[in-house]
Parts: C-alpha cells; sequence; structure tokens
C-alpha cells in the first residue's frame, strides 16, 4: 500500500481488522519498523482524537512525529493551478508537499471541506493535491469526503463487540447546531458495505448522503422502526448533501435517547466523538454500559498504527 | 502517588526535596522508567516555563511528550454536568479525558481561574473533572487555585540557598497592571506552612489570601516591617480575594525596590516569572547578585521530574 | 563554534559545503552526537521549512526537538532594557532567554524585521538579547536582516548544481504584493562574496541592498543584460531599504518569465521559497526542468544539520 486516503484502500477488511486486534495485543512488537522514520501530521483544521492517536500510533511504530497547524504555524497554501498568487495565499501546494516530503517519510493531512462549494469539496483537491505533488505516502486524517481511519476503527470495534454472525447495524442521523461534513458518515457506510453485516442508515428525508456512495444500502426514514433489533448504533450529524451543506428544518426529534435504544437488541452506542451531549445524543445513552464510544476511541490508536504499518513495511 | 494536584499531595517535604536534588545531580539516571511511556501535556492557557520544563523532565525520563493548546488545536471543552451542548463548547470533559487517557499514561494540565466566579473556581471543576473523568494519572500545571510544581520547585530552590537552619521566609504582594490568580501564592504559602521556616505574608490591606490557606501565618500589613531580617523575598501579585478578582486603589508603593531589599539580611530574591520588571520589581534587584530567579526556574525541571518519576513509580 | 547567527560565522565556505554534502550521505551517521540534548526551536514568526528542516536535522543527531510559537504558546517578550513593563508584555528577554537556557542545549529564534524602524531592526535587537542573555548557542532561523541557514543551503545547492569552475550567480528582485526583509538576499549576497562564482544583483532603482553587504559587488539595473550567460537565477522580492520596508512604484516588469530565463546559460531557478506563482515567477519557469527551489529546500535540513553538529561538537 502507497497512500491511505480511502476506505477502498483497505483491500480486505476482515484480514485488516484481525491485524489490528493483534497489534493491540502488543503495540510494541514493531517498534523497529518506524526508527529513524518521521511522520508529518500537517492539520488544516481542528482535531483532538486524530493528533493524539496518530502521534500515539507512530510512537508505538518508533516514528518521529512532526505536527504542523498549517494555517497557524506556517500560512495560507494555494491550490490552484495557474493562480495568480497576489491575494491570501503565501505557497503553492506543488511547493509545499514537495518540500515537506523532503522531511517526512510519510505525510497524513487533516482538510475539511467548504460545505458551501459541492463540486470543489467532491474534487478533494486538499488530499489530490498532496497525493499528486508529495513524493511520499499521503494519510488522510479526514478529508472534504471521507474520514478512513475513523472507518476502520469503527470496524475493529464492531468486531470485537458483535455478539452475532451478521449484527444489524444502524447508522443514524442525529440534530446538530452546526452544518457538519459528511465525511464521517460516508466512509463508515463504506466500511459497513464491506463487512458482514446487516446495515441500515435512517435519517429525515433530505438528509441523503450520494448515492454513489450508500449504493444499495437501504434508508430508512424512520428512525424508531430502523433502531428495532439493532446491535450497534451508530450516530453521527451531517448536513444536507442534496442542498448541499444546508441545515433543514425537520431535524428536531432525532436525538438518540433512552427510549429510542430500547428499541434495540441492547444495541451498542457508537459514534465518532466529539459528540455534544443532550443535542445529538442524551446523557443518558452515552452515561450507559451499552455506550462503547470510549473504547471505540482507542481504537483510532491501532487503526493508524495498523495504517502506518502497511506503509512503513512497504516504503 | 497516583496524582500530583496539590501541595498537599507531598508527603514529606523534606525527603522530596532530597529526591530532587539527587535528581538534580544525575537526571538521566531514571530514563528506563519511562521508556514508550507517553505524557499529554493540555495548555488551556499560555506557558513558557512550565510546557518546557515538563517536557523536558519527561525527556529526561525517557518519556514521549505530547503537547495540545486544546482551544487552539482541539476545541471548546464542556464541563458542565447535564448541559445541552447547543453553544461554544464541541465535546464534554467526559469524554475528552477518558480519550486522552488512552493515549497518554500521565495527563498534565493547565488551566487559569475566570477571577470572575469565585464559588467556580473554587470548585477546581477542570482539575476535578480531569482527575474523576481520566482513567490515568492528572498532573496539575498551575490550575484556578494552586500551582503544585512551582511550589515544590521554590521549596527545593529555598533549600539549596538557605545559610541558616530556620529562614525567615516572606512573601511580598507586589503591584501589577492585571488581575492576577492566587495559585502561586496559595501554594508557595502551602509549601512554606510545611517547611521548617518562619513564614511571613505582607500585602496591602485587603489583599488577604484565602484564610483557609492562609490559617496561621502571620500577615503583616507593613512591607518594610515584614522585610526586617528576611533570608527570601519572594515576590508575586494577586487581585483581591475578598473582593474577588478586583485590584484594589491602594497599590502604588508596593513594588519590590533595592531599598527594601536593604531592610533584610542579604536576602535571596525569588519570583516565579514571568516577571513585569519595574512594576513588580525593580531592575536593580532583579540585576543583584542576590536575585536567583533564574536558577529558582531551572529547578521547575526537577520539580516535574521528581513528580513525573514518583508517577511512573507507581504505575 | 558557539553560535551561528550570521554567514560570517562560516570559516570556510568550501569545506563547509563539502562537510554538509558528506552529511547529506549519510545523515544518521552522527546520530550518538545529539543524544539526550535538547533544542529549542522559537518562532516569533511563521514558518514551514525552517520549522521542519531544523526538526529533522536534530532528530538526525539524535536531539529532542522542543518547538515553541512564542506569542501563541506563551506572552508578548519585553526587549527594551529599563522599561516599566506596563503594557503588553509579560516577560523581559533577561529572563526568558536565561530560563529557556535551561531547558535546551541550543536555541535556534525566528524574528522578523518590523519593516518600519530601521535602526531597530539593525540593531537585530531580538536575535542579540539572545545571545546576550542566553547561556546556550543561539541559531538564527532568520532574523531582521539575515538567514544565515537559508545561505548556507543555497551555498550547497549552487556547488551540487554547477556545471563550471566558476558559474554566473544572478540574484534578481522580482515583484510581490507585501512588503518583504532583506534577510534572504542579505545572507544570499554574504555567501556568494564567499565563494569563487561571478556574482552580480539586479534589481530596479530604488531596492538597493544595504551598501555595506553588498560592498564591491556589481549592481545592474537591467534585468535582461543581468541575466545574460547566466549560469543561477536566484530570485527574492525585498522592500525598499533607502526608502525603508516600502513598495515603490517600478516593479511591474520584474518576474521571472521563460522569456527572461532563455536569456541565460540554461540558468537554474533557485528560491528560497515560498514563492507566489506568476507574481515573483511564472509557472513555466517554476515547472521547467531547470527549477532546482524543491532540492534546494532539501538542502535546508543539512544545513541546519551542519551547524547542529558544529555547536554540538563544541558543546
Amino acid at each position: 500500500m502507497k497512500n491511505y486516503t480511502s476506505v477502498h484502500d483497505i483491500d480486505n477488511i476482515n484480514s485488516w481488522i484481525k491485524e489490528a486486534r493483534t497489534l493491540k495485543e502488543s503495540p510494541l512488537s514493531h517498534m523497529g519498523l518506524g526508527t529513524n522514520k518521521t511522520i508529518g501530521l500537517l492539520f488544516f483544521n481542528s482535531s483532538l482524537r486524530t493528533r493524539l492517536s496518530t502521534q500515539k500510533a507512530a510512537l508505538n511504530l518508533g516514528m518521529n512525529p512532526i505536527v504542523m497547524n498549517v494555517s497557524g504555524d506556517a500560512w495560507g497554501i494555494e491550490f490552484e493551478d495557474g493562480s495568480v498568487m497576489n491575494g491570501g495565499t503565501a505557497e503553492h501546494i506543488k511547493e509545499a508537499a514537495a518540500v515537506v516530503s523532503q522531511y517526512c517519510d510519510i505525510i497524513a493531512v487533516r482538510a475539511f471541506p467548504s460545505l458551501t462549494d459541492k463540486a470543489k469539496d467532491e474534487s478533494e483537491y486538499v488530499l489530490n493535491a498532496f497525493i499528486k505533488h508529495a513524493s511520499v505516502p499521503i494519510v488522510n486524517m479526514e478529508s472534504a469526503t471521507g474520514h478512513p481511519l475513523q472507518a476502520l476503527t469503527d470496524a475493529i470495534t464492531i468486531s470485537e463487540y458483535s455478539k452475532v454472525a451478521k449484527p444489524k447495524v444502524v447508522l443514524t442521523w442525529a440534530p446538530h447546531v452546526k452544518a457538519l461534513p459528511h465525511a464521517v458518515a460516508n466512509s463508515f457506510t463504506q466500511a459497513m458495505q464491506k463487512m458482514d453485516v446487516e446495515f441500515v442508515i435512517t435519517h429525515p428525508e433530505g438528509y441523503e448522503l450520494n448515492p454513489d456512495i450508500t449504493g444499495n444500502t437501504p434508508i430508512v426514514y424512520d428512525q424508531k422502526e430502523a433502531f428495532a433489533n439493532a446491535d450497534f448504533i451508530y450516530t453521527k450529524n451531517w448536513s444536507s448533501y442534496k442542498d448541499y451543506g444546508k441545515i433543514l428544518n425537520n431535524d428536531l426529534d432525532w436525538m438518540v435517547t433512552a427510549e429510542k435504544m430500547a428499541l434495540t437488541n441492547s444495541a451498542k452506542f457508537m459514534h465518532c466523538l466529539p459528540v455534544r451531549r443532550n443535542v445529538v445524543v442524551a446523557d443518558a445513552v452515552l452515561d450507559s454500559e451499552n455506550a462503547i464510544v470510549i473504547p471505540q476511541a482507542n481504537n483510532r490508536t491501532f487503526a493508524a498504527q495498523l495504517v502506518l504499518k502497511k506503509i512503513l513495511e512497504n516504503l
């Protein structure tokens, strides 16, 4: 594997899950792999879990992490080809990516979408510019349309907590005060489509994700119907895809509550975090024994570590 | 020892001082203790000495430090239980502390008081939320009401520079242009109360510290009287505790000057730094041979290193 | 060598270039030199290459880099002697430099000029305050008037790409939308004056650099004439030195284009980066095979590594 930019880079999700769980049992068993190797973590946006877990994963492999908040530590980066750079950007990605490639053996990038320019966001111009202009492997730490480190984390977590051969997994939309990206929902959908699960998406009408991604996955507009017999409730807000980046009106009743969780097969509650309590999900759910958001977040380390391991083995 | 959050966590200050001074003589003698262990330094507020010395202390023990400016690198953290998070905070401390605990073997936190809500500040809601919700040891890098790494530093420094069996130590208030916390003064007071020193506090009327902390420590309102025969002058500004967070009017004459230092027993001048020259203390004092603020700051490393060593030994 | 603050600290540029190129061939061959040593990188201004390459250089030598954005992570630093610090600065450089010296074995500093107060900028008050008040070696990561790590990089790069015994090197001014410092141009000039090259500077009238620096170096006001037979075109914008910090009017035609490059002896195109495309230089030049800005940037690591190696050997 060269880059890890999408769930499609996972060639065999079951073997990846198995390998990640083995890594988790002895996280320091491959420290030699990364010795004297450097990973640059470039953040165009805020981060807590990704920032810390990717550093931890790199350290577990013996690597030296170097972290940079691009806008705060350096300056605005230009992504448009041919532009006359007489405005707010001081360096073109052509130079930036090529230069950083010489200081780092792997580059990991976080860059959120605008949520205003659908075509530009869907072009994944930041991530793809790094892929094009960098000379080292690129890891997606959440891009405009995908968060494949999170999705791998989620797949590992579901495999750990599943009590049946083919669990029912429900991705449910939930309300939020801000317009949020589709990246987590997209990548989770793609991961579930690769796993042996019964996968259902539920959201209010108007919040359909990109149909190229959801494909044949059933969409249920009645949240309670979707929750019936679920083994996993994966909750996430996203803004409208059709009416791109907008918060629609019909949002109010979708918070995940204990009453709704009671409709499930004692389902585990998952969320990528950060989560707004009592907006996205009620305290009673998040504080219940069925919430597994904390061990889920722990798996961020081992998902990242597996990805870095695979890249290092291929350097 | 699990956490180090207050001077009260020092079970025997004399043996701690002795052990810190031994560490200082061979700072790399326990590098194996921290190998493959990670400390997360979480800053809710600015820092220079604490930021650098705690990293240095961790490195001296073989640990990997990971530094995060919480607000700038991540987002606003919610500390209120049961809140409906539809405002400016994006993640609850319940999740944040539990999650970070999985990436770091020790969490160190800096969080200053509001100086507007006395009850909330005194509840130490940030520090205590970390203690409650984290699953790893917590180190206080200055909280609303205490700065115990500084106080341990100060105790070590006084032991190094003391020429008499029972030195006279004076904590003097000094003017400042901004309203400052009580944390340093509180912890210094608590440390001096544990040591075999003659300890006196001097400040203008109205600047009394929390009486639960000062206890039986003599308070002298005449700065010159307090300075008489002093062996150590520890200078620090703080805002009013009674008229909480306010700067009172009667402040003007309290800058520490060479004239006032002449009243002492050739006292050493101490300050936790940063210090505003010619506001808190005159250049002539800070530039004199009796100023020991630089070696005092050097001891920050060994105070932190001792605390981390004790925690690591107990993991 | 104690400090590296100026090109004048290079005692023999040819032997330095040779040693840097040897380091480049086996960058990890001196890892023992920096073991358990710490370098503090203090940024008063933004940085990408310097930030990453200096960390990389330190890691290659086994050092622990600690990075701090001074204003963002800490607070405003006072540089004026005798000032009454009742304004925006919270700590004097006397304390800051002395304190940081105790946590770091080497301090590297970036501090740009004001471009408004010529005398103050030329006094190099930030860099010189660190030299005066720190007790450890100081490395200049770009100061008000010089960027000697860049100049050493440039010298290494020219030696690598030179096809003739005495190449013609042209430093050409180019337009920019912002008023920029003279540091890169100054240090490049000083480095070229030490090398066996035919060195020419070209810029519009009014953009003369400090004559104390340019000395006997020929200045040609006709850019095309200067380009004739050049082997290296080193491009950089700077603001007026005479009319200090100002952008003058006669700037428009000086962008480096393919047409102008055609006048040269198939010259290599160099720039310190970041560079504004189609303002400073046309895409056609930067995307041509003769542009060597990326390998030039790569040499930042080995220039920094050589400097740190020389300092470490002398500790």
